[in-house]
């Protein structure tokens, strides 16, 4: 099992030549997911090791260019490299829109592949994907114009067997499957074996939460409470807290607090103002309050484990 | 008198890490000038100590995105950093359509600042900018859709009075300007003094030609004749000529054919295939046929020298 995020942009509006601006990767088990997608999103995945060609599903938290100029060139260098498979973008249905209009900046009829949009719902959580694995919700934040977090899931496993109770009792191939679920197993003899004596819990399924950009906003703890991983913007040093309010963004203090109250695992930090040429005084404002936070940069990897119970 | 042209992408459509789709600077006396503006062009402005804030006027050679999906980022950039000045754009109509839509990726009326299109001329060479150093002339090229080429050309300059002579001759401000601009001086004694005996010949003018991306055209010679730099693409090596034609590029023979024929004083080639890690071959190929050309890399600077008559 494999739980991770890779940081492709770690800034704010204005781009820096070491920080790019707001897209991340998100890995599990060989699927890729990518989150945002700023301006030169693809040629961050090139610099860190990312395989375009595995990337089918593309979440955009809002229509501020610092987290989706980049789609443009990543739908074209899909196309040039002849992808065929579908792609699906969840964003707000201005993308859609855009992409979709005369004008376009690129010609989804002539990429070569299908783009299928799912239009994101700013007012509720919502249930946007799921595959045998994970589950993807998106929740809506507070910014300047619609944006949506979003939450990924792993699916509770199935339980493992203890592989000398299979020998043990002969136990067919459609029985390990039964049991896996959960099911106690009957012996030939009649004589009921219990599951808690042929299995061992699964890993716990781990979950990483995706909140930018935002004012600070209490009611989504509920929404990522527990979560292993949270990744939330911390634009400001805390003595920026009117300005933040301003333009609808959080100090670091904002985002440990929604971290401590939430019960997080871990807290990692981005989306910072350009005015920080380094994040430390952001991320020690943070460990003031939620001693787990990491302040991130650009190519980092941040993996979430699955912890035996 | 500075001259200069730096490569800020030399790369064709698919972007690498170091090598970033097309985007130049040209400089001529602290006015700056942009030609081209593909994916994370104000990126490699910051990396390559560009002001951003001296640029009022881009040209852009036509619309594949890898020639101007950075205009998204770069006029938002522009309006987050405050711009008032006045930004005029040279480019295919199809760009003022696309930024003046409803569904435009930037929404002009929120930016701050005033975007002047200019539409090229897709037909005949046109002079689409002069200031009082230097003029810009639009020339069409051959390529899937339409597209133009630039060529950068310094006015003539005043001729150099000797300064001796003002002393000697005790000449006034205003005959000074008489004298740089050709004309004899009278002295109080009706004696004239011959304009060659006070001047000296000015720096000869420079020129700056900018092709891609386009099929091999000679009718562009007479056109970029004589210019002391010139900057073609070369897209692929010289087996590579069917694919070439196929996909209106040139070779790197044909780049440096046109510069011989053209009798430019050097050339500099790009707009590689990414099948080429490194442009070395095509370098050799080019000079092959005319020795000073070269391949360029991101961050290169060519200065073009002012040369005395």
């Amino acid at each position: 099992m494999s739980f991770s995020v890779k940081i492709l942009g770690c800034g704010s509006a204005l781009p820096m030549v070491k920080r790019f601006a707001t897209a991340q990767i998100f890995e599990h088990n060989s699927h890729l997911f990518l989150i945002d997608c700023a301006e030169a999103t693809q040629v961050q995945m090139m610099r860190y090791g990312v395989r375009l060609g595995m990337l089918n599903h593309i979440f955009i938290s809002h229509l501020h260019g610092d987290h989706f100029f980049g789609i443009f060139g990543l739908l074209s260098s899909f196309s040039l490299m002849g992808r065929t498979a579908d792609l699906h973008i969840f964003a707000d249905i201005g993308l859609q829109n855009m992409l979709e209009a005369e004008t376009s900046p690129v010609k989804l009829d002539e990429l070569g592949f299908k783009v299928l949009f799912h239009s994101l719902n700013h007012k509720n959580p919502e249930l946007i994907f799921e595959n045998k694995s994970i589950t993807v919700t998106s929740f809506p934040l507070r910014h300047r114009v619609p944006v949506c977090g979003f939450l990924f899931k792993e699916k509770v496993l199935q339980r493992n067997i203890i592989k000398d109770c299979i020998e043990k009792y002969n136990i067919s191939i459609a029985d390990i499957v039964r049991i896996k679920n959960g099911n106690d197993y009957v012996c030939n003899d009649g004589k009921v074996i219990p599951n808690t004596d042929l299995t061992i819990d699964p890993p716990k399924p781990v979950s990483y939460a995706f909140v930018t950009d935002t004012r600070y906003r209490e009611d989504i703890v509920d929404i990522i409470k527990g979560c292993d991983l949270l990744y939330h913007e911390a634009t400001y040093e805390n003595a920026l807290l009117t300005r933040a309010k301003e333009t609808f963004h959080c100090t670091a203090g904002q985002a440990a607090t929604i971290a401590k109250k939430a019960g997080v695992g871990k807290l990692i930090i981005g989306h910072y103002s350009g005015r920080y040429k380094d994040a430390s005084l952001l991320e020690k404002q943070a460990r003031e309050i939620f001693p787990l936070s990491y302040a991130v940069d650009d190519g980092d990897v941040f993996e979430v484990k699955s912890l035996k119970k």
